[in-house]
């Protein structure tokens, strides 16, 4: 050993304000990144092992790539976590933990970098979600944009629950629990510098509580889905299409913002297909609708929940809207793209 | 319902060649994009439920940046579904489903995508793992390169298996199961248009099988490592620190080819420090050194394996290597950024 010296690798390294492409190395800049900026949200190992006990497990993944990362009620952070931990609570799973993989492009700066994970404490602890396992990559300048966030949500799928796109019935009621188009709006609006008269905050949010809550006192919900990238459009076709029956919605009972309602003239978009990231819609038996409502009402993130349409056995596959004046027109799933990158 | 036209929505769509952004819109371009391209690879839902023992639950996640995305010996999808696996292998846990996160670049080619899928299916079918919800999301150009996918594994961790890199002890036996860097520089090699008289492969395998061979014959087995990004130094220094002891490897018995040998000269790289996506290290005690190495050799994957050094109670937390010609350095833990994106 003699000649061998053993105090001389660990000296302090350069103190780093942005991501460099060597936090990305799997050696000493990454631990110390993960030291650093990851360690506080909880130790993030190469693998979690966590107790389960016998059941059904849920599973979902999703990449954010939302632009800006910072945005009025929210950032990609946060968004990470409640759109995971959404997609588990409306299919009636209780989610448990979650893993985070990031994709940072050189020169992101660090600060942004901490900032964003506190936003993940924040809703983990918010979502009552253990974010278990992550890993960090990083591209070159111009290869990315600034952060990418990848999360997987595991849940449990308590005994008795079997919610399903394809369970919707002639008779049921369609439920929203809140207002539509919050989110996009809102992140439509920074990023292309459109001034509103009150600044609307993104509806980011996580639907745990929201879920239980209805589920205690209307457990005969068919269906539920968050209505995100495609807006309400995509989810009420998806549950047409698998549960083989038409929707038609009231457009007057919709409940909209007054002020995405005028963002949606000016820019000439209908608020059916814009985002929301914190709402959800529900297929509801008839005769369980209205504790169903008054469950959504109750919560603070249901106040403006409404029952905006039914189920039909006619025109199976579609979606009609009835506007506020009596026509009727179909409502198809969104053909192109409306809004890139609001999540 | 008079004067309400159903037939009218679903025109057939423009045939794409290339990803646009309304792939990532989650209308109808997300869902022909999925009936198309990930359809064969198994239903792709928003959420899976799966059936699941009681037990202990691993979870594993990592992000994939590979440049170029096809390489010689595999392709970013194949990887994508080897190193979630394989983080779960070298655990001791039984990988059993994935979940996959796609972010596109728009003008990606549809066709490359098709191989990406195909190649993570067949790596799938390999490791015995179900890809069971993905996702998908597209940036605009030049915000992303090409694509970039994470993937998350779920496995069960049988009873009695507790592998951890803080249980190494001194007196084992530090093991890898076959040469190492052959995945860094094949990937350099073609990066960098390096011409090698012999065309290097990537290692890039599953470890799944090899693990369990190895279990089976040595169960004492105290810990596993893959050395990815940052190499073997990193597996051994992350086992050094968490096991508080020492390792001592001789350089004249790690594995090489003498293709990656030539390359690292000529490019004066450390082997120690270039990634693997095939192999394994594992700490073994001193009486299951044999058939650990017996049980390796005779699998397909480990048939270079060997002992390459032993774990001492020296000098804690530091890696030394002893050369061939006698003289002894720290291996420290890789300081800045060696070959980015190598995964």
């Amino acid at each position: 050993m003699s000649g061998t010296v053993f105090g001389a690798c660990p000296t302090p390294l350069l103190q780093y304000r942005q991501i460099v492409l060597g936090h990305g190395s799997g050696g000493r800049l990454t631990h110390e990144l993960i030291k650093d900026v990851f360690a506080p949200a909880g130790p993030l190992e190469d693998q979690a092992t966590l107790p389960f006990a016998a059941g059904r497990l849920a599973v979902t993944t999703d990449s954010f790539v939302v632009k800006p990362i910072f945005f009025p009620g929210g950032d990609i952070g946060k968004l990470a976590i409640t759109g995971s931990v959404n997609d588990l609570a409306v299919g009636g799973a209780r989610p448990r933990f979650i893993a985070a993989a990031f994709i940072l492009e050189e020169g992101l700066p660090l600060d942004d970098l901490r900032r964003i994970v506190a936003s993940m404490r924040a809703a983990c602890a918010e979502c009552e979600v253990q974010l278990v396992t992550g890993d960090t990559k990083v591209v070159d300048r111009g290869k990315g944009d600034q952060v990418f966030i990848s999360t997987t949500a595991v849940g449990e799928v308590p005994e008795g629950v079997s919610l399903s796109i394809a369970a919707a019935r002639p008779g049921d009621r369609v439920l929203v629990s809140g207002t539509l188009g919050d989110h996009g709006i809102a992140i439509l609006s920074v990023r292309e510098g459109i001034e509103l008269d009150t600044p609307l905050l993104s509806d980011c949010a996580p639907l745990t509580a929201l879920v239980q809550a209805l589920l205690a006192v209307a457990p005969g919900v068919r269906c539920m889905r968050d209505p995100t990238s495609g807006g309400l459009s995509s989810a009420l076709n998806e549950m047409c299409e698998a549960s083989r029956v038409g929707v038609e919605i009231d457009e007057g009972a919709v409940p909209l913002k007054p002020e995405v309602r005028g963002a949606c003239e000016m820019l000439g978009l209908d608020p059916l297909y814009v985002a929301c990231e914190g709402r959800l819609m529900a297929a509801v038996p008839a005769e369980q609708a209205d504790r169903a409502l008054a469950a959504l009402r109750s919560h603070p993130l249901g106040r403006e929940a409404a029952v905006i349409g039914r189920v039909v056995a006619d025109h199976a596959g579609y979606v009609t809207v009835r506007s506020v004046v009596g026509g009727e027109r179909v409502l198809a799933m969104l053909a192109g793209e409306q809004l890139p990158r609001i999540c």
